[in-house]
Parts: C-alpha cells; sequence; structure tokens
C-alpha cells in the first residue's frame, strides 16, 4: 500500500513537470509568433492550450483521488494540496502564452509591437522561459538554490515592465492608442506569467523547506501605474 | 467525531462567505475611490486587503487540517478541496479591487477616467458587485438558480469590456497614452473580477449538482484586441 502510495505522489510530481514543460514550448513558440508575427505558430500555441488544460483536470482528478484512497497525512498532504495550487497556476501561464499568441494572430502580418519596443519585450519573454526552466528544474530535483535564481529574474521582468509604461508615457511615443492597449496588456500578461512562476517556486520551496518565504511583493502584481499623469 | 466534522464543514463555509462579503466591501469601497476620486476610501481599500490575504490563509489552514484530521471522502472531500480553490478565487478578486483602489490614489487629486467612460465603469463595478453578492447567495444557501443570473451578468461585463476597447479606438478617443493604459489596465481589472465570481460559482454548482457545466468561454478571460488596427 505504502509503495503503492509512493508511485502515486512520484506520479504526481512527473506530472507537474509535464504540464510546466507543456507550459515552456507554449511561452517559447508564443515568443516566436509575437516578435516575429508568425501566424502558424501563434495557431500551435491557440490550439495546445487545450491540451495544457486537460492536464491539469487530469492531475487534479488524480490528487483528489489519492487525497480519498491514501488520506495522507504532513508533508505528503502538504504536497498533495501543493500540487493542486501549482498546476492552477501553470495552468494560468499557459492562459497567458495563448492571450500572446491571439495579440499576435489579430495583428498578423503586422507585428503587435512597435520597433522600439521589440527588444525590451524580447528580454521579458527570455527572462519568463528561464524562470519556467527554473521551475522544471526545482520540481524535478527539490534543489532550491535555482529559487533565488527565479526571484531575481522576476525583479528583472518587473524592471522590464516598467520600462515598457516609461515608453508608453514618453514624449517619443507616436504609435495609435490600439498599439498602446496591446502593449500594455501583453506586458502585464509577460508580468503575470512570471508571478505566478514564483508562486509555483515558492510553494515547492514551502514543501521542502516548510518556511513559508514571506516575499510579500514577489508574487504579487506590482499593478501598474508607472506613467505619471500627464 | 461525525458531529465535531459537520461542524468544522460548516465553519469552513461561513468562512468562504465571510471573505466573500470583505470583498464585496472592498469592491464597494474600490468604486467609490475610483469613480469619485475619493482618496481616504482607496487607502481603506488597500490597507484592507491584508486581512482578505489573512483570512484566505487561515481557511486554506483549516482546510488542510480538516483533510489531515478527518481524512473526508466523496463529497465532504471535493467540498474541501472546492473551499482550497475559492478561497484563492476571492483572494484574487480582493486584490484586484486593491488595484482599482491603487489607480484612484494614483491618478489623485484627478479621477482616472475621462468623462465620457465613467458611466461605462459604473455599470462593470456594479455588475461584478452584483455578481459577488450572488456568489455569497449561493454559498450560502447552495441555492444554483442564482447562477444564471450571474452567468449573465458577466456576459454584460464582457459587453461593456468590448465598448471600452471601441471607446479606446475610436476616432474622438482625445486623452493622453497613460489615460489609455490605465482605462486598459482597469477594464480588465474588472473583468477579472467578474471571471473569478464565475469561477467560484461554476465550483459550487459542481460540489450541488455534480455536474461540470462546461461554459468554457464563461470563465476564461475574453483577452482583448477588440481595437482594429489603424
Amino acid at each position: 500500500m505504502r509503495e503503492v502510495f509512493q508511485a502515486e505522489l512520484k506520479q504526481v510530481g512527473e506530472e507537474l513537470v509535464e504540464i510546466a514543460t507543456l507550459v515552456h514550448k507554449a511561452l517559447t513558440e508564443a515568443r516566436q509568433a509575437f516578435l516575429e508575427a508568425d501566424l502558424e505558430t501563434a495557431q500551435e500555441v491557440i490550439a495546445g492550450d487545450a491540451r495544457i488544460d486537460f492536464m491539469q483536470n487530469e492531475l487534479d482528478e488524480r490528487s483528489i483521488d489519492i487525497l480519498a484512497l491514501q488520506s495522507p497525512v504532513a508533508s505528503d498532504l502538504r504536497m498533495i494540496v501543493g500540487a493542486l495550487r501549482m498546476s492552477s497556476s501553470l495552468e494560468r501561464m499557459g492562459d497567458l502564452a495563448r492571450h500572446l499568441a491571439q495579440d499576435a494572430r489579430r495583428r498578423y502580418p503586422e507585428p503587435v509591437l512597435p520597433q522600439q519596443l521589440e527588444e525590451t519585450f524580447r528580454r521579458m519573454f527570455d527572462l519568463d522561459l528561464q524562470i519556467i526552466q527554473g521551475v522544471i528544474q526545482i520540481l524535478e530535483t527539490r534543489d532550491m538554490s535555482v529559487a533565488d535564481d527565479i526571484y531575481t529574474q522576476k525583479g528583472e521582468v518587473n524592471a522590464l515592465h516598467q520600462e515598457v509604461f516609461n515608453a508608453l508615457g514618453s514624449d517619443s511615443w507616436d504609435s495609435p492608442v490600439s498599439t498602446a492597449v496591446d502593449v500594455t496588456l501583453s506586458a502585464r500578461y509577460l508580468e503575470r506569467i512570471g508571478d505566478h512562476g514564483v508562486s509555483v517556486a515558492r510553494k515547492v520551496a514551502y514543501l521542502v523547506t516548510g518556511e513559508w518565504t514571506p516575499s510579500a511583493t514577489m508574487d504579487r502584481p506590482t499593478g501598474h501605474g508607472h506613467i505619471s499623469a500627464n
């Protein structure tokens, strides 16, 4: 019985890794679609999101079955509850990657971004991809030394997010309002992906160390509003 | 033992109602702060969010204790897992109300909105408040007849969200980019609050009826992008 249970817990962990890997793939493709105005890749991301949703449902149902049949306690119980929460964050990251692909599809054949912001967004995408890679590593190894990298990367995402607002508020901004709307929301999607990544990392850290890192500002959205009124 | 357990389940339900009631209060005040440029009320919402976060943590810890000590199965198990998820949605709704109050604070003494959008946002706030009121009623009574109202109200929120994008894309838009950014994000916050409300209602419906209403479009963000490229 105990062996079956351990195998089940292991499988839950493996499925979290599998979902996180799909999210990484989705964001890699969304990056391509978004930055290169690549319609075909955008369609793949949009169609592929259903698979992430499906896997999350499967994982959640399996976790509830484990709770019902095995009645885990202590750290095993927290691991299962943690998995339910992490799968929800990962699923949401997939949604946000889909939104970015939808932006690309809607503007096609035009790019979403004005040229002046391409580099800033490229770096946000790359940092979010590093964050997800770190999350996968943490889920696989429970080696929490990666967590600090993730928190640092999220700090960089926040700084770039601020840069986007600065560009929107600068006198040199000369793109139409529709572009400002797209830029505002897609920057927020990228920021939220990072937030969810940090949230997953902190949940694993809690499972491993039993200590909650009270970085209250870390996985909270920074909100917006860094354009001074003009 | 069984009686203690039933009392514990009841308490979880009551705490969900309590959190939802705090969220309703937060959004009522955020509405006042946002629409009337009321700094004092904005500060109250911002300061008050910590209480919602705290109550969510308490509820989650209590739920995990119940899982550990009572090993519930079947519908009781699903109720506890559902409570963990609902508390997460409610907490997020509180965050979004806080964001709206932060918008108001940042622009003070100016209003966040251009006059032409005041009525649209007022209606979005009112619909979200009705949605939360419906969620409270469902949590209290398990009477699912309210759910249809909630889904209808969310449809109206989506239509108003679209109206905001139409205004941003129209030739008559003559406000600065910083206003477009605020309008874009705050409309999204209001849309997401409605999404989370629908999500909670659907989870209760699932607990009551055992049937998942596959309204896939209902609690998924509509994304944005209804401004044609120009």
